[in-house]
């Protein structure tokens, strides 16, 4: 990290300076996530000729989870896994997304994102800060069955993207339908039926041509 | 209500039929809102040059009851307000946004609103549907604590997103300040310290210039 201090977006136009130091602190966060509606990913949308930004997917994939929670393999408490996929892209506002089928730049990812965590979250009063980092690493550790159902629908969503666009970044060069496979297979870890679901969508794709075969037809 | 069946999105890339009725069902109103992510507000991002979108907006107010529901007057649950929050502008899919300073448009908005609800409801299975609807009915009717604070919280991101823009919204030909803080009374119904906080900043942009007196100095 720099010792240069990052300035942020409240700075632009900054707040009266007796709201209260405890508010005026979650208010400067609540204004410097705004950028996360600025954070573009690969995803094409299906509702119009752009790619997908950060925020519209976390409201996504919340609302997928308001949905689809009946198919979690184990019980989950739904507004406790919607506060998880809300949460799960922040970092990315300081650490940019990675994309899924992207390995070289997911060397030091990990690294990037925890910097990323320290220095965006540390805007909060500290207890807000800790729970923040909580929901965080739950969602990355994959223990609980709420983070694994978050994390099944961070892979389904794009997934659906990609139906409907008729492959989307399955076409990415040297992307091959069993990779496909192998980076969605984690949706099994959370649902039997929707990692069923997922496969069914992926294998038709790769019988129209939309993902590559792994091994060329003789 | 037009006889002639609305085009959904999922029609545009049929899914197999094979997934069963339940989840098809449900992916089909899944995709179906994706356009929430294009129906555009009136107000303008903090983070870049251009308006924001419901789902974009969804997602703050999310992030916002995380954040703020300390400063509710009464305890709420966290997990059900921020599902609130996810679902209440869905209808303006169908209905279009209603902008707050524009009253000629409130005029049929409730009708309007209510026609989107059964026709993107339902294309869900009925009881979901039947929740959603119970969701964007506690919201609109603000009977409940949690709905309370859920609406102010609709009325003070984009506060926040006019203070950062040192106007937005607030200048509005033929709006004043009086205007602004009887639109935004509502966030006291839910929280005196947010409210406090409001007024202060909407009065602090009245002293700046930033919208119109109510009355001229003489």
């Amino acid at each position: 990290m720099s010792d240069e201090r990052r300035r942020l977006l409240a700075e632009k136009t900054p707040f009266p300076d007796d709201l209260g130091d405890r508010l005026h602190a979650q208010l400067t966060f609540l204004v410097e996530i705004d950028q996360l509606k600025t954070v573009l990913r690969q995803s094409p949308l299906a509702a119009a000729d752009r790619r997908e930004n950060d925020a519209e997917h976390s409201w996504h994939l919340a609302m997928m989870v308001v949905i689809l929670s009946e198919h979690s393999d184990q019980p989950i408490d739904v507004g406790h896994t919607v506060q998880l996929v809300l949460v799960h892209d922040l970092v990315e506002i300081y650490a940019g997304d990675t994309p899924l089928y992207d390995s070289a730049a997911g060397g030091d990812q990990r690294e990037r994102e925890v910097a990323a965590a320290d220095e965006l979250f540390g805007l909060l009063p500290a207890d807000q800060a800790r729970r923040m980092r909580l929901l965080w690493d739950e969602f990355e550790e994959r223990r609980t069955p709420e983070a694994r159902f978050a994390k099944a629908m961070d892979r389904f969503q794009p997934l659906l993207l990609n139906w409907m666009a008729r492959g989307g970044t399955w076409r990415t060069p040297g992307v091959t339908a069993d990779d496909v496979r192998a980076r969605k297979a984690v949706i099994g870890e959370a649902s039997a039926s929707l990692w069923r679901a997922g496969r069914r969508l992926i294998d038709e794709g790769e019988t129209r041509g939309w993902s590559r075969r792994a091994t060329p037809p003789e």
